[in-house]
């Protein structure tokens, strides 16, 4: 498993104009990539917050380090310059991501009749900190950025979306440290007509015999909801061969059996379904 | 205006499980209040993390730092602990908490007819760092917590939504610092048919007279997308006197109309809605 941290740059995150809907894609994506990421650090547009809070990420050292936001044109777009402040190098244009925005520019111009043009704000985009390689955006003009500090490879993709994604699938991959042996691997129990403190003892019995898996309990909305629905789900996870993740179905099984003989609230049956 | 940090603990947040909505809902309700929330962590469930980015919170001296999740009766719901820890303080019980439990245990049972003993587990959720507040829950059994620290203070809530927001609007507000001179303003200008990046200068030229209002641009999806549709999203933001956001209205007059002078994509004319 290789550690991974986010840093989230945008006012737009921190005034709840915008869901951060990104982080949740990443942290999705990179634990099935095998990485574990450890704290996501959402911060406004200020250039020394950014420094700042990118320096704090470098110190820890994780092996990945991922930003999203802050590559477009605009005089709050401030991630390249955020970034060679913190590794202490020179912000310098790099040809290959200037010709890449030339090629977007021209893209437009014959497929979709847009024409702009190269102008000094655009040419902001391949403003790269010394050392950075460009990552080619196909679903807009700002490039990402794949450049090494020390052991951590730090990723730079736009704050879009669709852009994020599709640098993160198509780029990102093939750079990401690689453990074939280890994936991440999980199972839910669904449980009815139990509240989520009385499942705790149940829990913990099991939970001791399996130190390797990792298990969270989440009460579907409130555990006691208006119209007296209990439902929790078990959720268990671990990271390990495929061979090791059978253990995931014996531990699934060995819950629901001693769950089974609880009563639930009510004097309603525990009800189970597994997921 | 008053300062905030936010953290958010819970594993779920990091491997992709769930989308931090409740960051985004404190966000809006933090900035109607006349809050700046300067920063939101998002970390997961082992102790040493979590007095750590507390730690690390308290230094910054935030006028209030909120924490959501950890709050409930399973082995990793560590808030009370890692706030104690990081306040180099004691966990004790408090006696008003518990009673706010076991009345939402009566209450279950009289009204639900779900009958729930007061398990050690359950007391756990009364063990509150030393001086604490509790912040009554009428969605569920966990109660929040307020405690001071120097000059910031901590409010902790539960993970679930629909508690969290509870809590927040019946007992946070009261304790938030209050400017009632300063409110939270905004404006917004939908444009079509200019991509972003040939707004910047426009925005350029109006944001050098206005310092105090801040702009941000936010291209809707892509701002090239498939079906050649090109929408930015112009967001004008300020804090100030009612007075004072009358400027709001002013700047979008004055940028409205340096926009329509510009050439649109594909010779179409742009177009302008407020919003």
């Amino acid at each position: 498993m290789f550690t991974a941290e986010l840093i989230c740059f945008g006012n737009e995150l921190l005034i709840g104009k915008t869901v951060n809907t990104n982080a949740n894609w990443l942290g999705k994506r990179l634990i099935t990539l095998g990485g574990k990421l450890l704290r996501i650090t959402t911060i406004g547009d200020r250039l020394e917050d950014m420094i700042q809070v990118i320096r704090e990420a470098l110190e820890r050292k994780p092996d990945v380090l991922i930003t999203t936001g802050g590559l477009g044109t605009t005089f709050d777009d401030l991630t390249h310059t955020a970034i060679a402040k913190a590794m202490n190098v020179e912000l310098v244009l790099n040809e290959d991501a200037l010709k890449l925005i030339s090629e977007r520019l021209n893209f437009l111009k014959k497929n979709r009749n847009i024409d702009l043009s190269l102008t000094e704000e655009r040419k902001r985009m391949a403003l790269f900190p010394e050392g950075g390689i460009p990552l080619p955006n196909r679903a807009g003009s700002a490039p990402g950025v794949f450049v090494e500090y020390q052991k951590t490879k730090i990723f730079s993709l736009p704050g879009v979306p669709v852009e994020m994604k599709s640098i993160f699938d198509s780029e990102i991959v093939k750079y990401l440290p690689k453990d074939s042996s280890h994936s991440y691997h999980e199972k839910s129990l669904i449980v009815n007509n139990v509240p989520e403190s009385e499942l705790a003892k149940q829990i913990s019995v099991v939970r001791e015999k399996y130190p390797r898996v990792y298990f969270k309990t989440h009460p579907q909305s409130s555990s006691t909801s208006k119209k007296g629905i209990i439902e929790v789900e078990i959720h268990l996870t671990m990271v390990g061969s495929k061979e090791e993740a059978k253990l995931l179905k014996e531990i699934a099984r060995e819950l629901r059996e001693l769950i089974m003989q609880m009563k639930g609230v009510q004097n309603k049956e525990p009800k189970i379904t597994t997921k």
